[in-house]
């Protein structure tokens, strides 16, 4: 069944399958939408809408992250970025948006190269503020103001970093740690360096820790069996362009099948599995949802908040990378903007679907048939490639 | 031969086809257009063409539904839309249509953003008309008009208002019932409220139903077997954004396929299937009928019409939804109207294949060769992409 | 092998594949181009180029029949068309090129709507042109003409005309009859009216007959015992719109079974095959020849040539259709004329393979390792959908 | 496993795979960059960067040849080329690329025909210049000058001039020969002319041969049989256009495949493997790495660099083919250049991965958990569009 083919003598390789291949096939029953429950938990945490914001300072201002949970979502704080680096990051999200004018007209090659320019120099920005060094005190200062919102919070460490910074985020009051990467392994091997023992380090830890992007079963096995209480597949828009990675549904559908071999090896230990996806299309929500996720994490779809804190503009910590940026930068590319809430739960005034995300994901189920997400990952599927 | 491919480990998915990955082999012998009978009857009604409109606002004006009638087709009033809420429809019409006009200079950032604004005033008004209180004295006038025109009348009620309405519209001259939703089921569940038995209620019912959209065997034989005279496939625009439903081409063939059983099961009753197709290419009109539809119901292919009331602008109900509009609003977008005769039957001047939609389909028929619909639904077909 | 799918229950559908989907796999000898011949012949004529041009008044003015042949190749001339229709065809021509500009700036909305209207102007120029009625004398008039040239003579007429015409373009000089519709069968059947027995028209006359277009194995096998000396596959523009016909490249190497096993049946009848295919890329010269073509039959490809009729526009017959004209008016779009020579000979200064076309065939071959077609065919192949 | 289908009836095809449809799998280990080793060698010249440039004069100015040594790569000279033809090569260069501007409104139809033609003119003087005589001497002394530089010195020559040509640039310096057409074969059969025996011809050399392009385990076999040093896989922006080829997964795959053979049957002669890749996107690097070659030979990536000659503009030798050019001619489509170290080995302001491209194939290689291109052709691949 495992779908093998030989793309040259000697040399396999798996058919994969991307979200967008994928469609719902709906049941018998259709459902109301007002008993969908889309509730998901993550240790003694239970959060209503099953929507994470990717850990960016695109995203994360202070009233974002706390407007997210207030949403019934979760919005997670990036530990390395510009909070523990920048006295005012009002100033320094403006220096990186007001590089760049979206252009009147973009069919004048002077005003591409003009726009192709504004964003090199939007990167270059962003290397020079992520170079400023972290002032863990400004960090846990703005993590322990949320805190005080009552909201629960998430930071993101890297795996390089996180036994240095876990200890203080934790104690600034991150009640959940994501040791998130582009990609993450159970072990780092680095000739010389001293690799993170993730079972250990996990171990040690008193709040729950959600790791990854992982890609496939064993990684996804490595971290369950490092403690971990959550998985992230996938690297939001770092994935579409490095070559690195496998299509997501056949991805997602990997790491569930992972988990349930997990679940039987422990008698019962259950890890959630959070899909990072990079999408502006939110029927690729239901589709992860249906390939094995418990809850997706966004980006572009939340840039549109009027809490966000890039002002309509979106970008990924990777593309602040001193040597390598990747993962694009979209300066000012979302004229309107809508509260958190609009975006979250309508309603919408958007016959595309660029809003009411939650509401849209519930509707999806309750026309599938569904009214939980545990039920709607058993809902039939059909592929066909895109185009 | 049913096609599965395990997209991870232990989770399967069914390729299927879309309309358009489908070609028609022509047999040995072509016929003449003119001795193509594309005629097909729902109990005593018979139709020269086998063309339905989608019920939506933006055609159904009184004019168009009548025109459609006198050509051989259906034409589908929205019994939920704005012929029971507005005095005056023209009126309506023209407040949603007057939101936008389509943009001298397209690249122009300003002018994309006010185009895109415009639309999201255009789902405002929509949204605002369609929350006005149902007049079910000036909807049954108004059916009650087109009735007195000669022609056959049918109107869509939504499954949720279904027991509500059917009675009203029925009194008021409605002589065929479509029962349509994005997706309707056997039986709607909802925690606490009471479902429609749907073969109870067309039981009682003195005029054929006709009820959808389904995308698959199991719920076509639920719609058969609660006694409907039609089953719907597809959803129009809805099901191209919402990453629910089967590829066209399978679920038509999957529907066609729940039809003979039926039929040997019942010893003889036969259900006939409407496909509702979103598209704008009039090849496939054919493909769905060579998959096993008996009649198409089109929205957009037919906007160009001089009769429609949205005068070039297309838009379906569901972009009217209060929190969760979808489907898209295309306003002003078809500057050149036709007489909706020459849209059906021609003679065209458009060498796209826009116009003379019954007179190509009969084309196409006779190329492959074949005079009526029956034996058209056994032509060969080849895919392409093929996964 | 064969390749077939269920795209639904009890639906099966074959697997088919277009030209731009096969790529040439090279052996292990390359040769030299001026060593390739690509000779090809029907009956006593032979012809040094692989290449005929489409029968459409949009490239045949008589220099251009003329040129081609000089040129190695083979002009169809359309009886149906303006020929016999116009006493000027340079007016004629003029009257529907006249209609449209090419746009100087296809942004703006108005600009773009021109541009469509007069595309459907050119329409219904070329409908009223057709609806003149034929004067069999000035046909046979300019027929001789081109006959007086010393260039082989080459005239199409329709299934449906086939009748009444053949014997007045043979009496005109033509020395080779097509007789080809987007779709010819062995037995157009027609209520009423007396089918055309090909088989025994075609033994009726004094000169070889090529006929299409045909998609299979069993139509290409009526043709051949019909006693055709030539079968004509694939339907140029009108193929890619209507949603009837088989895939290129699987479609013409059907037809080559066909015509080995028409070979085995007759101890030796070789019949030709002509590729008539809608392209623009050179390349697909080479792969219809791969796949089984003994010479390709294109049209807009040759519409840059000084000596078109057309002065850079182009169309098929069948966008003069009285009611449903199909496959594209293409008003002015080559800016840039070439003389005929160039365009199939070269020297090219295109380096997107526009110009020398036959002189690109010769090299692909050689690059592949061959000298002359009969070899080319069996070319390996290898297969990739393309996007 | 290997995977044929049957196109036609009787006639084969492979399903062959490009580099984009590939995507690599990480491992349960990631890596530090740092400890990634992409040194290859050939002979006993060592690289430490997998990056060939394409023999095109468009690149190779001595700057850029000798730039490319200092970074660790290899720059190759075009023996044929502008080097031997012009007193100037500044000046040769500015003829070409000042033909035309990127014109500043693309919308423009008078614009787009002006870009057009100036990308003929381009063409014709490159036709021009390189039908100028070529004068050795010259060509002699500017490869002596690179070779003073100290850098490994490599010149590519075509299959029909190799052994005239090969004694002198190897006179020159040159200790690397690149026998490179579009396609090489074991032996060139040409009627009355007498074939280069490349066996006899490449023992006969006192330095290592890299030759090709080549698509297949055959035609590779032949080459390495002949004693060449490396095998060229593709044929840069040639193979995209012709339809000849195989897409370069399978093709690279296959010639890996023929390396294993040849090392078991000389027990120990190892081939090194580059691929000649037309791309735009710095993943297909890694993915051809991981498909089987040891080095990528690129172009257009490359063009930015400040030390091109191009200045931004991009074309390969078979644009100046005399009669049948090809391959596209690029003028000034790279507006910002940046020095060829900061190409190579950034540090990097784009974050859609256009410069840095050694220090992205590194990432990619740690990330999937190699520290070496040897073991790194075992990772594992997905394939997507699936066939």
């Amino acid at each position: 069944m495992r779908d093998y083919v030989e793309i040259g003598i000697g040399r396999e390789a798996r058919r994969a399958y991307s979200l967008d291949d994928v469609s719902l096939v709906p049941t018998r029953r259709t459902r109301s939408s007002k008993d969908v429950d889309t509730t998901w938990h993550v240790d003694a945490y239970t959060f209503d809408s099953p929507i994470l914001s990717h850990p960016t300072d695109a995203l994360a201002s202070p009233e974002f992250i706390i407007e997210m949970g207030k949403q019934g979502g979760l919005g997670v704080i990036d530990a390395e970025g510009l909070w523990g680096r920048c006295a005012s990051l009002e100033d320094a999200i403006a220096e990186v948006t007001g590089t760049a004018q979206y252009p009147e007209e973009m069919n004048s090659r002077k005003a591409i190269l003009e726009f192709e320019a504004s964003k090199t120099r939007a990167v270059e920005v962003l290397q020079r503020l992520h170079a400023k060094p972290l002032d863990t005190d400004l960090l846990a200062e703005r993590i322990s103001q949320v805190r005080d919102s009552g909201v629960t919070v998430a930071v993101r460490v890297s795996p390089q970093n996180a036994r240095e910074l876990a200890p203080v985020v934790i104690a600034a009051g991150a009640e959940l740690l994501f040791i998130q990467g582009n990609l993450v392994s159970a072990e780092h091997v680095q000739q010389g360096g001293e690799p993170l023992n993730l079972k250990e380090f996990v171990g040690s830890l008193e709040v729950p820790v959600i790791a990854g992007g992982v890609f496939d079963y064993s990684m996804a096995t490595h971290l369950m069996r490092a403690g971990v209480a959550g998985v992230i597949v996938g690297a939001g828009e770092a994935a579409s362009d490095s070559g690195v990675g496998v299509p997501l549904a056949t991805a997602i559908a990997d790491v569930a099948a992972a988990r349930r071999d997990y679940l039987d090896e422990t008698e019962g230990r259950f890890v959630h599995i959070v899909a990072d996806v990079a999408t502006y299309d939110d029927s690729e929500l239901a589709t992860a949802l249906a390939c094995g996720a418990d809850a997706v994490m966004v980006g572009r779809l939340l840039a549109k908040a009027q809490e966000a804190a890039g002002g309509g503009s979106y970008w990924e910590p990777q593309a602040a990378h001193p040597r390598h940026p990747r993962g694009g930068v979209y300066v000012n590319f979302a004229e309107t903007q809508y509260p958190l809430e609009v975006v979250l739960h309508g309603p919408s005034n958007d016959p595309w679907g660029g809003l009411n995300l939650v509401g849209g994901l519930r509707r999806t189920m309750a026309k599938c048939g569904y009214t939980n997400v545990k039920e709607f990952q058993k809902v039939q599927l059909t592929v066909r490639p895109s185009l």
